[in-house]
């Protein structure tokens, strides 16, 4: 039997309600499609920071190296700063184990509503590919003249060659597997003149080797703007760690769907283990009170299931979600309904 | 009688066609509220680009130097890079004339039609305020290894505390003059950790001076979705260059208006002529039909009288186009109408 290692991390807040629906569907799904998890879990998170001083062990990258794939809930509570939590935890994660393709869906799902007018599930389908390792999340920058009136602060964005070439060619190839076959290119070339002029450079090379695949760019400003007023345009979407940041949070929420929407950390080579989370937060306002949505974490474990070669189950796993919500199962109050996170988990598990 | 001196650069394409009819509202405002203005004309563009070599004669700036106010119409053409229009013409007044404001009027306009399911009027009316100086589009950087696979670009975004704290004062004063009296910091000080915590410590330095205004900040990711989600939470906005440009496409976007929004690049100081210029560009596709939408370019007229000081004449400026679109008053194309640029500047001019 196929046997798939992952490692657990429910992490903070809602994370720690969200990941057990998860794998709720997880475990549904491998004894209907005949594969086996070996889990094991990890309690990193604030909390442990508050009570350790660390978000993970000294040797946390070590332990987690053999998992196949990492589910993580999610990371963050008030009172300790994001640059220990997420320097500490989710960003050490993607940038060592080289997940340098954020893939994330931007889909209107049947039953769900768009904050646009007249828009349906046939307008709105398409995927953000995010560089995740470099670009304006840099290492290098500092402050002169501290406390002067002097005082400024700078922060350098680095393009590599190889960083712009390896997530194009991830964003081209996606897209010949898909029907319309195209890839626009998030840029702003005209204002930011040293860095994005050579992210355009690279992409123009790059579509030379996919002459089948349509492609256009844009300035992110009026990307923006037609994400909006064109959500039906897109396909493939590339951009850098920033703009692929952005527009991952603004494809989902022109959806209608960013409480819900799943993204995976990716190395495609399969060198170093990818992860697999939900695109929303903690949420400490609503946690501790089992009301979280957990379709996002559901979501995430199916785009977890593709990625390790299991893609009959993940696709049920997806269509489980659509037709739920499409023929009004159970839903969350952020949905409209009553539901509680159990509920919800449950219903898919079920079903699946 | 008061005297306003305007050097007015009609630029390219469909700026050649909207400017005049900025200009002819501009005229009925000065014959019905008393000032005169003085018109400098001047034809720099892509044009004189391809027959001179430059964007602008050597002595330009000084030319300029003298007016009260800059009129812009549109700025680049197919053919010439961006790096030379753009920077050879508009990022120098930007940045020469220390017009470190960019404000940017995000309305959703009576008759006009916003993209979003279910909204008004009374949902959409703030204000972005973009730092447009400094930040993001800095002159720092270059490319290191060419040709080789450890080729790479890097640049630096720079902020200043004179460039943040003076963005910040501008954005508290205008929060002051309104009715909700409220200030949101777009931030992104989880993922880009030397400049951004700059950015947030500044702005809650500011924000202690103003404590009858009410803050907020979010990361710019959910920024983005919050303008497409709930439009009606914003007041004011402050922002980087970069985020700045960003919030400025889609904020008119989400209203509808994006065809026909306005700047404004103010030095407040006032030791330097501020430029006024609608948002959109030249628009190759539609130049020379003269079927433009002068209503950006009447705008940015209107913002312009009331720098100057003429703020009835303004007011009066944008109540007619408001009336004339609630009113059904003739429209171009982009507005489900058949009028062109001219019937619509005279429409305005004549109401006004
Ligand atoms: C043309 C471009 C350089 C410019 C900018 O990004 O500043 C434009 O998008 C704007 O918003 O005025
Ligand atoms: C938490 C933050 C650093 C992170 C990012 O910007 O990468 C988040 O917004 C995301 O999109 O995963």
């Amino acid at each position: 039997q196929r046997k798939h290692r992952i490692a657990v991390i429910p992490g903070d807040g809602i994370g720690k309600e969200t990941t057990p629906e998860g794998l709720r569907v997880l475990d549904a799904a491998a004894r209907r499609f005949g594969f086996e998890l070996e889990l094991k879990e990890y309690d990193w998170s604030c909390e442990t920071y508050v009570q350790t001083g660390k978000m993970m062990p000294d040797d946390g990258m070590d332990r987690l190296k053999d998992s196949d794939s990492i589910f993580l809930g999610a990371v963050g509570w008030p009172g300790v700063p994001d640059h220990v939590s997420l320097w500490g935890l989710l960003i050490p994660i993607r940038r060592q184990f080289d997940q340098y393709v954020s893939l994330r869906p931007c889909k209107l799902l049947p039953g769900s509503k768009s904050p646009l007018a007249g828009r349906g599930p046939e307008d709105i389908d398409f995927y953000v590919v995010r560089e995740n390792t470099e670009g304006e999340y840099s290492s290098i920058g500092g402050k002169m003249f501290p406390g002067t009136d002097r005082e400024f602060v700078s922060q350098q964005t680095v393009l590599t060659r190889i960083g712009c070439d390896r997530i194009m060619k991830y964003a081209f190839e996606l897209a010949m597997t898909r029907k319309r076959k195209k890839v626009t290119s998030a840029t702003k070339s005209n204002g930011i003149t040293f860095t994005m002029p050579y992210w355009d450079e690279r992409f123009d090379a790059m579509a030379k080797n996919y002459p089948e695949v349509t492609t256009d760019q844009f300035h992110i400003d009026i990307l923006c703007a037609h994400f909006v007023q064109h959500p039906d345009w897109f396909d493939v979407v590339v951009g850098s760690n920033l703009f692929g940041d952005i527009l991952s949070d603004l494809g989902p929420a022109v959806a209608g769907s960013i409480g819900i929407a799943a993204s995976a950390n990716i190395n495609p080579e399969k060198t170093f283990p990818s992860m697999f989370e939900p695109v929303h937060g903690s949420a400490p306002d609503i946690a501790g009170k089992f009301i979280a949505n957990p379709i996002g974490q559901i979501w995430s474990g199916a785009m977890m299931l593709e990625h390790l070669g299991e893609k009959a189950a993940a696709d049920c796993i997806v269509q489980t979600i659509e037709k739920l919500l499409a023929e009004g199962g159970p839903r969350t109050r952020d949905m409209g309904g009553q539901a509680g996170t159990v509920d919800v988990g449950k219903a898919i598990a079920e079903a699946v």
